[in-house]
C-alpha cells in the first residue's frame, strides 16, 4: 500500500461584487454547511462551495482521477450544476473507492473575510470527515484587506489531501 | 499508526502600506528568525511571522486541533499577542503531543519581495526544525511584481504538515 | 524508511501584459508539454513553466534540499537560463536520488484563465509522471475575473509533494 498526496484551489466571486446585483435568496453554502449571513452568496453552477471544491480537487490529484470539472463536467448544464459541495464529495469518495483508492485524511484552509468561520469551524469538519469517511480539518485566515480575498470580492480555498493506494 | 496531512496560509500587511507611518522600531521576524531590513516590518498583534503561523496551522490541522485562533485567541489582549513565532511553534508542538499526535515533516513557502530568503533560508530551516523536532524546509519566491506580494504590500506563506497520529 | 512532504508555490507574467510588446516568437511551456495558444508566452528565465517550477520547489522542500533558486542559479546566465521545465525536473529527481531520497507522489494546480489546460491534462501529468518516475497530477482552475490570475496578467501554481527518505 502506498500513499498519494493531492493539492486543490478553488475561488469564488461573492454574488453582487462585479457590479450585478446580489441575489438574496441564494443560499450560502460553505465547508459543507449553510451560513446565514444576509445577503452574502458565492457565485457558481454548482453551490460554490470553494473549501469543498479544494477538498475535492486534492482528492482526485491525489488518485490521479482528473479533477471537478472532469468528474462532474462544468457550466450550467453540467451534471455538478446546482450540485450541493457534500454530495459533490460523497460521490468523489465513491469515485475513488471504486478505483481502488481509500481517502486517508485531508485539511483546507478557507481564505476570506466573510462568513466567520471560527464558531462553526468544528462544525463543518465533522460533516465533511463523516461524508470522507476520514479525518478533514478546516481552518480560516483572512488575507489583512490584502488583494482580492483581503477586498471582499471573493474568498478562496486551498486543500491537501493523503490517499492510499 | 496513521499519517494525517495539514495545510496552512497566512498573509500580513508590512507596516506603513495601508497609508500609516511604518514603525520603523518594530523587529522584523519571518520564519523564526529576526532580519535586519532598514524601516520593514510586519504588521499582527503577534510578531506577524507569517511562515511560522502558516506552518502552526498546518500542524494543527493535521492533528484535528483547531487554528491558531483557537489556540492563541484573536487581537491584543489574547495569549498570542506579543508572541514570537518561534515560541508558538514550541508551544504548537507540545499541544500535538501531549494529544498524542508527534511531528513529522513539514514544508512552507514564503510569497514576498522582501526580506530577500536565499541568504539565510537554511538557518530558518534549522531553528524551525530544531523546535519543531522534524524537519521543516523554508523555500521562497515571488509573485513577478503581480497581485498584493508582487506590489509589495504584504508577505504570504503556504505550508504544509505530516503528523503521525 | 520515513515520509517527508514539500511545498511549493510559483507564479510568472504572461508576457507583454507589463506593457512590453508580447513576445510572438516566444514557446508557451507549462507543466512539460508545449502549448500553441497565438500570442501567449509566460516571462521567465527559464521557459517560465510555472507548474513545473512549483513541482521541483515542493520536490526539493521535502528532501530538505534547497529551492530552484539554490539549484538552478537565478538569472540570465545561471544555469537554469533557457532550460525546459521537464530537463529541470529530471535534474531535480536525480539530485534527490543522489542524496538518498524517492519521490513518491506529487500534485500540482495551475491557477490561471490561460491556456485550458483540461484537454491536455492527462497528457501532462503523463509526462511528467515519466520523468520524476512517480504519480504527478495536474489540475487547472481559474479565480472567477479576481486577482492577478483572474485578470490574465500572469499564471501561478501550488504544488505539493512526498518523498521517502
Amino acid at each position: 500500500m502506498t500513499m498519494r498526496i493531492g493539492q486543490g484551489f478553488d475561488a469564488h466571486r461573492f454574488m453582487g461584487t462585479d457590479g450585478t446585483e446580489p441575489h438574496m435568496e441564494r443560499e450560502l453554502w460553505l465547508a459543507g454547511v449553510r451560513w446565514d449571513v444576509e445577503g452574502l452568496a458565492i457565485e457558481g453552477d454548482s453551490d460554490g462551495d470553494v473549501a469543498v471544491h479544494a477538498l475535492i480537487d486534492a482528492f482526485l490529484a491525489a488518485a490521479g482521477l482528473g479533477d471537478i470539472g472532469s468528474l462532474f463536467g462544468v457550466g450550467k448544464t453540467s451534471r455538478g450544476a446546482g450540485m450541493h459541495g457534500a454530495d459533490m464529495l460523497r460521490d468523489t469518495v465513491e469515485h475513488l473507492r471504486s478505483h481502488g483508492y481509500t481517502p486517508q485524511s485531508a485539511s483546507v484552509v478557507i481564505i476570506g473575510n466573510r462568513p466567520k468561520i471560527g464558531p462553526r469551524r468544528e462544525q463543518a469538519a465533522s460533516v465533511l470527515s463523516r461524508i470522507a469517511g476520514c479525518p478533514i480539518s478546516v481552518t480560516a485566515t483572512t488575507t489583512d484587506h490584502m488583494g482580492f480575498t483581503g477586498r471582499g470580492e471573493g474568498v478562496a480555498a486551498i486543500a491537501n489531501a493523503l490517499v492510499d493506494a
